[in-house]
């Protein structure tokens, strides 16, 4: 058979037991065959793990990843001005070949801090489809709608593109590929037009994905125009368990309730609620209540990265905060935020090293000062360790990333394409 | 003459302009010479800084160095339990040689990571000091004092060894090393000795550090005893320009207005106060009001590491929600804050690239991923880079790291060391 074994290393069990085992992995299919000791000796090929920690792949279940061009391009502005000022006058000037270029930066910063399945909501998705396919992560994408603002045409061929979007990339890249329909928020999508895109996502059998109660914008004039709140009126429009909304700050107990009850998973995006000032999630009452949270580093320029090494840290400290209690949002919840509930949340495989799961692993170098004494991997994991401590990763069997050096993109290159873009769609834009 | 020259680099000057420039340092003085194009020419030594920026030695004003030993020992707990259930009995067993190989493994830690000089409040002091003479790095020292639930003996001893500890270290290594007399806090040290303990520094002419007003547990007592908020009670015992406090979570207008017209530092702990839900300090406020704010990361355990990077990111993070602006403690604020403003604030050279100013560096590589496109230098510094982007660390003209690689410590060593030293101690605790 066609093996991969990682070999040597300790391995993050399913219920986070930390064990010394190796993983072997089906190449062909994409799948861990076994984990367990002395599993190394038929591979076709093997992976060095030791003073490793063998982690699933972490899920990134909420981001832009294009987004990367405009890197502190414009920070420390709140996100309506930096929106209205900076952000979409660059995005505007982009080109599908600066999309492209974009997304290859955002999947080189994830291979290299062990990310193995995104979310994304953007524009030019087949541009970012292309690089998904051909750097072998998985993802679930969608073409961002937005209506509001546009004349009929505009917001119908707006919508009529995140349907066919959904349509045609379902399943692409040997399956790697999932999509859904992403109206861009409750505010910025009219109320015929977000009725449309669910009931098509319900047809296509895709979830809808939005930003949801990020802001107080996006919550009072939905409470002055339909005397409800937000997540209220996104579940009379149809929001169901398949569905999942980025954000969520500024939730009642009562819309906690709701999404507990739709089977709805959040997406958490600490980084980018503080920096944009947006507020604290309630994530601890969200994860009491029993709704499934994942974590998302949102876009690069809200952030300024899309490491979820960072992400799992700002979760747990503004989980805190948030709660007012040190122990709420602890170490062992924001890994599994970051792994199978992240997964389960977008609806992609991986997030569990068990037999017959995905073979989507991040080997994490644990011989670093920063991680020594080793005291408790997870603790390490949440709070200490980064991306950069990641050795290998492997996503659907395929070896992405070997002893931090990318094997499916040209680092250099890339880095030089998206820095000349960037500054020829900042030109564009200012012209 | 004794020349380091890092070429080929950028430079961030003390108005954060960045300019192509190389840095020549008196490796006997250990100063800087001269900022400029071309002065590679004669120099004894060379560090190759191509792609990288050059940044002031990062200032970590406020931590517990030795803490490496308990970092993720125990977490997601409250201040109060977390130390009595958990710290302080561990931190009972230390031995001396326990606070050394803690001490080691810390500062091996913050070479990594650009830190060229820190504010460390402590026990077995003379370890901690003998560390850093013979690693290089640059401190301000200080042996903690507890009085409060010991008797009168006791409490006189401890009081006695932090101002020995003050008049014996200050100006040791070369002068690489100050010190200062360290009562742990305005509620954990009796009045009585707070005079002498300001008295005693007074006289030595060093500072004196303590926490304040980090929990509401240390203002409400002191607001019932004395009837007045705790900075006010430590102004009249004496607190001054030369004074630096760490965290300064709880404090209110009266008591900011208080620390701008004294000129006393305060360290912000971002990360600390955030994982111990301590709360979110004003830091906006205390900028504005003109107080001088330094960053530390508390001792490891509350953190878990001791990157100056992440206290930056966190610092400009929490200090917009703590603002509710998004515009609020910018990237170039969090910057100086780490530099310039530390180093002023526990009193010591560092934190300017410029002729004449202390020969402390961080030469960091740029050239990654998530430093891509570079739009803005500083914001990267802010936002995305992390200590492992640090290629080069100089202090005090001396290389500490060069290409990664600690000149000055055995890193397997120094791991094995803390990491069976932190196992007998936490053994011997639980005995």
């Amino acid at each position: 058979m066609n093996t991969l074994c990682v070999s040597g290393g300790a391995v993050l069990g399913p219920d986070h037991e930390v064990e010394r085992a190796d993983v072997l992995v089906d190449r062909d299919e994409g799948t861990i065959l076994e984990v367990g000791e002395g599993l190394n000796a038929d591979a076709a090929e093997t992976l060095d793990a030791s003073g490793c920690v063998v982690i699933p792949g972490l899920v990134n279940a909420h981001t832009h990843v294009a987004m990367t061009l405009v890197r502190g391009y414009a920070d420390d502005k709140p996100l309506d001005a930096w929106l209205r000022e900076d952000i979409w006058p660059v995005e505007g000037a982009f080109e599908p070949a600066d999309v492209e270029a974009g997304a290859e930066l955002g999947v080189l910063e994830m291979i290299k801090s062990g990310t193995t399945a995104f979310a994304d909501m953007y524009f030019h998705v087949d541009r970012i489809a292309d690089v998904v396919e051909r750097t072998g992560l998985r993802a679930r994408l969608g073409h961002g709608v937005v209506t509001v603002g546009k004349d009929e045409a505009e917001a119908r061929a707006d919508l009529e593109e995140s349907v066919e979007i959904a349509r045609e990339f379902d399943g692409a890249g040997g399956g790697r590929i999932r999509s859904m329909v992403a109206p861009h928020s409750l505010t910025t999508v009219s109320e015929e037009y977000l009725r449309e895109a669910f009931s098509a996502a319900r047809e296509i059998g895709v979830p809808v994905h939005l930003h949801a109660n990020e802001t107080t914008d996006e919550v009072e004039p939905i409470l002055e125009d339909w005397g409800m709140r937000p997540l209220e009126y996104a579940r009379k429009l149809g929001l169901s368990a398949e569905d999942f909304l980025a954000h969520g700050v500024h939730v009642d107990d009562r819309e906690i309730e709701l999404l507990a009850e739709s089977g709805t998973g959040v997406i958490h995006c600490p980084a980018s609620n503080m920096k944009l000032a947006s507020g604290m999630a309630p994530v601890e009452k969200l994860l009491e209540a029993g709704v499934t949270v994942g974590l998302g580093t949102d876009g690069a320029a809200s952030n300024n990265d899309l490491d979820m090494f960072g992400e799992m840290r700002d979760a747990a400290m503004i989980g805190k905060l948030a709660a007012d209690d040190a122990s709420a949002v602890p170490a062992d919840t924001v890994v599994r935020m970051a792994t199978a509930e992240g997964a389960d949340a977008v609806g992609l495989p991986g997030g569990r090293i068990q037999p017959g799961a995905a073979a989507d692993l991040a080997v994490v170098d644990f011989e670093a000062p920063h991680l020594t004494p080793r005291h408790d991997v997870v603790s390490h994991l949440a709070y200490a360790a980064r991306g950069s401590d990641v050795r290998h990763t492997v996503c659907d069997g395929t070896v992405l990333m070997r002893d931090r050096d990318v094997q499916v993109l040209d680092q250099a290159a890339v880095r030089e394409r998206a820095s000349r873009r960037a500054g020829e769609a900042i030109a564009r834009a200012h012209e």
